[in-house]
C-alpha cells in the first residue's frame, strides 16, 4: 500500500522513479543488499569494460558484442539502486555514509548514470562511432562522477 | 576474428546465439567467470523470489513492479552464460563437469530459460494473471530442470 502510494507521489512530482524507490527493502539482511548491488555493478564492469577493450583498440571492434555488452550495462544501470537500503554503509562496502545523508543528489546521479546507459545502448546500434565513442564516455563520466563522492578510495 | 566466424557459422547453421558463444573467454581468471555467472544469477533468484512473494500472496501484488522484475529477469537471463567458460568445474562453484562434457544440452536448456524469461516478461505487461502465473512457473520450471542435472545438491 505504502508502495503504491510512494509511486502515485513520484508519479505527480515528476521525479525519476529509480527501482530502489519502486518498493520497500526486500532484503532480508542488509548484508544481501550490499551484495545485490556489489553483483550489479560487478557485471556492469565487465560488461562496460569489454567495450572500453574495443575502443581502445585492445581487441577488435564487434559492432554486435559491443551492442549486446551496452545493452547488458543499460538493463544491469537499472538494478543497483534497490539495493543501497538504510543502514547499508556499514558491513563489506565501500559506500560512503554520504550517500544517505545527501539522497537526493545521489539518486540524480544514479539517474543519469541510467540514462547515459541507455543513450549509449541506443548508439550501439547505429553506424555512428563517433555518437557511440561520445555515449561511451558520458557514460564512464557518470560512473567516475559518482564514485568521486560516494565511494571510499 | 575467429569470433566473428563463430557467429557466422551460428546464423548459417540457425543456432541459438548464447551470450557464451557470442565471444571468447572475456575473463582473465576462472575465479571471475565464476563470480560473472554467480552475480547474475544472485540477482535472478532475487528477482524472481519477489515476483514469487507476490504470487503466493505473501506481499501484496504490484502490477508495476512485478513487470518491473519480469523485465530484469529476461535481460539477466543472457548474462550467466558467459562465465561457464571452459575449466570453471574447479573452484567456488557448485556447477558440475557434466555441463562441459554435455554442453549441447546445457545450452539449449540455458536457451530455454531465456525463451521462458523472455515470455514471461512479455507475460508480465498484460493484465491476463494466468498467463502471468503460466509463464512464472514455466520459467521456474527452466530453472529447475537444470538445476537438478548441473548443479550440486
Amino acid at each position: 500500500m505504502k508502495k503504491q502510494i510512494k509511486l502515485g507521489l513520484l508519479a505527480l512530482t515528476g521525479g525519476v522513479m529509480l527501482a530502489s524507490a519502486a518498493h520497500a527493502n526486500n532484503f532480508k539482511e542488509v548484508d544481501d543488499a550490499i551484495e545485490y548491488r556489489q553483483s550489479a555493478f560487478g557485471l556492469i564492469a565487465h560488461n562496460f569494460g569489454d567495450m572500453g577493450a574495443m575502443l581502445k583498440g585492445e581487441k577488435p571492434f564487434d559492432a554486435e558484442v559491443f551492442a549486446m555488452r551496452a545493452q547488458n550495462v543499460a538493463a544491469l544501470s537499472q538494478l543497483p539502486a534497490e539495493g543501497f537500503v538504510a543502514g547499508s554503509d556499514k558491513g563489506n562496502t565501500e559506500a560512503l555514509a554520504k550517500i544517505w545523508s545527501d539522497k537526493a543528489d545521489f539518486d540524480s546521479k544514479m539517474s543519469e548514470f541510467q540514462d547515459n546507459a541507455a543513450k549509449l545502448a541506443v548508439a550501439a546500434q547505429s553506424d555512428d562511432n563517433n555518437a557511440l565513442k561520445a555515449a561511451f564516455m558520458a557514460t564512464g563520466k557518470s560512473c567516475k562522477g559518482c564514485h568521486d563522492v560516494y565511494k571510499k578510495d
